[in-house]
């Protein structure tokens, strides 16, 4: 397990601490990660020991059952996870991240009624939300609504009970956020994600066909002239990314150090296990990337306590304060990405030519992350903290800053 | 198709140019290479392709009946190929590089048999010298001798017809050159490469049980006392790796500028790929990569006239020249390495998220080149460069210097 | 001011807080410190300034009339001053180390008479002890010793009033700490300073000839068998450097972010002021520095506390906790060696050509931290940060480790 | 002397050979380099020595009595002078620039004229063209011309016969060229260059009062719907800049080189001179900065012979093949001049603290550098060069591409 020297050691945790409850888990996937990226699709199986290990209350108030936990906690559940397997790090946090949406989005009734019965139900959140894609359309229908249209990049979607959606109001041009149950009719998973990276999250489309939607379901507008709690989700997934990276950044060289330490030479012609351990360049290099990695873990873990501060302020919350998370979240994202993609590459370099061997599937790591890092790019983050530390200007928020 | 702004324009090439015939099969082979990549195994057809165009005799003189090509040709088909399809780069390569061997190892009598004997058989040259392998132990038997034990990272032998082996001779501890027909009685290829790249090299081992060995097919020793000539071997296969690197990049910036360039955007929920050419940081991105590949570029083609030059020296060739070559191809090839990792994996970035998908198979070149990278490491030859630089010290000739 | 933004807010500090009295100080500096690196030579007003706002007992416990301060905060001065005036910097903070030597490596009579006198009298401490020098040699002489020899890079020593000197024992080959008055008959300050960087340190050598020495101003052995504790002065010197190196880095950022901001420009022969504010690429390179930056200050801040905490257990501390120190301090140091070197370098495609104006003296924080960067090399750092990351091996303490 | 290996080794040139003599000047200026970087001014002395060398005339064609070399040798000087002092290789490599200006600009009579004028007279051509600073105004005067204001940036003007002006004609606001004695009445050099770098430049101002310009004096708009051909100045000093960027880099790794193959180590208390050179980190290093030169010089060589060609063909030369060359040159420019901006601040690593002191002048190499970089930004050549890679887009030209 990657050793954080910077925190200090944690006192004992409790069986039922939600990292330990991970941390079984993770040892538990371990075994499967390498055949399951090869294998792509849905990770069933996996998402129902989640369910069954109680984690999918983690972000819902103690007041209505759940566990209350902190964005510190629930991001550092997606690190966790995302050093064995970035799928499910990934599905699993948008699965909080879905849980807090009437909280952002609708209206104090509404997030009862949905914190409520997600405990009741132990739902799973998916996403369909991804506010580039703008086909999805809520169409007034008498006192209800109509959805139609299809949306993509809808991480997770398969095996969730429930699918947060982003859908423009024709009227208005307005992208509202609307919660349906995924087994309402009309509601077409399609089984279209085959990607690089990623490979078992379900990142493909959904398709709406005259799909009903009761005004209870409809949330409210994201893009409407936003409070900046509102805008705040941005600050939400991002930071959450960042943790995953850090997370398949360090799984990555502790699974190289792993094969350096540990796998006994498979034949001669390899220089030994033992020797490249001793070797002054397989040193050199691992400093390197340890190093890199140092500064990625310090700025991403810098950055979880404010945000949580923030987000307990709630509505409350000024543009002045969303502004400063933003920027910190931003460092440590683009650090987490820059540090994650060169170690995740430059891993080969330490364990040498039998670290191909699809076996290890060491390359999954870079290959996950070289995906999930499009999500959004790193020069406009750059340009934003340029913008901050030039002229104190905070970032102007939008889907992703 | 890459356009170097640094060579001056070709002159229109003769349709019996093996650069043209290269560039032919490489757009044939474009349209499988994205499924061949994921399906691993032996290109049988596109090897035969190779066959059928008359390639094999490329670098046999044309006093025996072959195309008399220089390296500055034969390292340019490499190039050539692996912007497509860096597995048939490989193992089309090596080929020309088994060729040789009985020049460079064996008797002027070796030599004229099995140049004379390629050209009228056909024959594909296959790979079995890994140098680090010491496990393949030639025993005198009688008047003959016999082969024992196992070999790895023995590239393109399956479906080759010339087997060139290393083997250990347990009385001197030498290491042997011996030529063997690949349907040897004894011989048993392995199917056991399964890596996340070079998928269709067939790199894996090979067992010999009792190989017959006649004593004209031992050509003599690798290691004992070489001659400057003798060690030039590791001249031609790290400046053929190097065009391989180069070529992948090549590819690999190509395809992403095709993409970029041509693909309709699937849908709204992504940027258009329009936009995405106007993009100022997709733009500077581009030009980084770019200059980064003009290096590589640059140093890798000033580095093949010289080597052609010593090659024809022959066994006259002093290690003052060989050192020299050695250098330039050092230099060159960690250019070409690093400019490749870089562009391989950042492509990305200027493709964005679409670039992901499977279809487009956009990773099997940074997968390709990572593979290919490992085969001997980059620190080794910047700290020969260094003596160099620093003391004109020319690197002790070894198996990758 | 460089604002952190990982830092809360402080409070309003005191007005004899030592950091509001270090800022003041900054700030009356700040209009000479051009002036003065070019003139070279010693501070002698600021140094006296430095004096007269009572600084000099920062480090020594209350008990004895200091000011009990901890290493946080002489660090946070040693930062504060490097950000308009490394020299002073340097000078300022080796005397603070230089207090804590007694209680390093003499008795506890030792250390109650050097703390007590150096509050009495008003010291300040120089700095011979450069262990690498080992031409200084501890003569033994009836019932005292003399000390013979020169020593060379002794930060400081100019205008300080007591010098502890690294000796080497010629029986036992040992390097001894011995404390003495400058002024003691015998030494001889060289003014053989004159560097590129960090120009009024008086950085350079001492002569003694026949100086006597009493045997209660000899500590103890630096070498032999040396405790952690004993050790330790390797983890503040390096500390304190990388704050050092950080506050280089900030000071250097920050005005190129003024004139970038304030200053009108000189003519219409360059772009103006508030268009390059403007322009994308300044403002990326802005972000880029900025970044670079921040990881800097996370892992030097990051490292401080630790330190303190390992330092208040004095002779008790573990070879274990002593070497996460270490380990903690080499990744801060090296992160901010090179973040200051990319922003001191680079500050320059900041500002334009405007920025070259000698009157700016915008250079001078290039050629300080490159000279201080030397102290020594990055490069074994990231070595024992390899062997720490890799192997969980501590690094041998050494003089810099 | 730097040691290209990628070039063939030149058969030995004639003791009239350009390149000889400028060696043998280069030789003669090392000794005082140091000193006059440090004291600034003009190098008067140094400039007497090149002229009577009879190095003025190099780019006139034989037919008018001058030398006919080729850009090529032109720039070879440059990088030659540039190796051992910058300033110098600028003032003499714009003098060469400024030569070629009749041609470029103006009509044959007015070309053949100041050629012939520049071998008879043995003038020297200073530069007052700076097309960014629009202050010096050519105002209509009867039938002759007035010029006045003034034009920052001037190098070389000291100690120069012939001044070329770039004023503004009011009238169209065209940017003029006008060709003036340096003695003409009402021009006052300004002593107002105090710079970080190229400190020996003289790149201040020239003020000009009611200045009399004769008819024949002005050559003709530079900026008026310029020819391909009368843009192409922009490819010869962009060419010149990067030679002598090369030569800095070349000249600064060599002198750390020479320090630590040669100096003796002045005392023990640093790592001795020899033991450096068989330090691992600093082979690394030294390879890693011998890399990059590397790539430097074959870009920059590369870029010449095409330029030369270009330019022969003088104003039949096409936007296309001014494009390429532009392009080329760009690549070349911008490697040589990170590679430079490593190689200047990172030669302190290789020779280790002795190398601050001044007496070794290794930081006028940074500074040097670090002045002349920001002629113009190197960012947006990669923008330009994304332009060319992306979309095969030319650059527009202007003064800089």
């Amino acid at each position: 397990m990657p050793e954080s020297l910077a925190s200090p050691a944690a006192p004992a945790a409790a069986p039922s601490d939600p990292r330990v409850l991970i941390d079984e888990l993770v040892e538990e996937f371990r075994s499967t990660a390498v055949a399951r990226d090869q294998q792509g699709g849905t990770p069933k199986a996996e998402r129902d020991r989640i369910r069954s290990a109680g984690l999918l209350t983690l972000m819902i108030p103690r007041q209505r059952g759940g566990q209350g936990a902190s964005w510190v906690t629930a991001f550092d559940l997606s690190r966790r996870l995302a050093r064995v397997d970035a799928s499910l790090a990934h599905v699993y946090s948008y699965h909080n991240l879905g849980v807090v949406i009437p909280h952002l989005f609708g209206s104090e009734q509404q997030r009862v009624h949905f914190e409520t019965a997600t405990v009741r139900e132990g739902w799973w959140w998916g996403n369909a939300l991804n506010p580039l894609d703008r086909r999805a359309v809520l169409v007034a229908d008498g006192s209800e609504f109509r959805l139609e249209g299809v949306k993509r990049f809808c991480s997770g979607s398969h095996d969730a009970e429930i699918l947060p959606v982003g859908a423009v109001d024709p009227a208005s041009g307005d992208l509202v956020v609307v919660v349906l149950p995924a087994d309402r009719e009309g509601i077409q998973l399609q089984h279209d994600w085959d990607a690089i990276g990623q490979r078992q999250t379900d990142s493909g489309s959904v398709r709406f066909e005259a799909v009903r939607v009761l005004r209870e379901e409809v949330l409210g507008s994201r893009s409407a002239a936003p409070s900046p709690f509102r805008t705040f989700r941005a600050c939400l997934t991002q930071l959450n990314l960042a943790h995953i990276f850090l997370g398949i950044a360090e799984g990555a060289l502790e699974e190289a150090r792993t094969v350096l330490l540990g796998q006994p030479d498979p034949g001669p012609g390899s220089p030994a296990a033992s020797s490249r351990c001793g070797d002054p360049h397989v040193i050199q290099l691992f400093g390197e990337l340890w190093l890199q990695l140092q500064a990625a873990i310090a700025l991403v873990e810098q950055a979880a306590l404010p945000l949580q501060q923030a987000w307990e302020k709630g509505p409350d919350i000024t543009a002045e304060e969303r502004g400063r998370c933003a920027v910190q979240i931003a460092a440590a994202k683009v650090t987490a990405s820059r540090a994650g993609l060169a170690i995740t590459s430059r891993l080969f370099e330490l364990v040498g030519a039998r670290g191909v061997s699809r076996s290890l599937g060491l390359d999954r790591h870079w290959r996950n992350l070289r995906t999930l890092s499009l999500h959004d790019p790193d020069t406009r983050k750059v340009e934003a903290l340029g913008a901050w530390g030039l002229r104190r200007q905070l970032p102007a928020p939008d889907f992703y800053l």
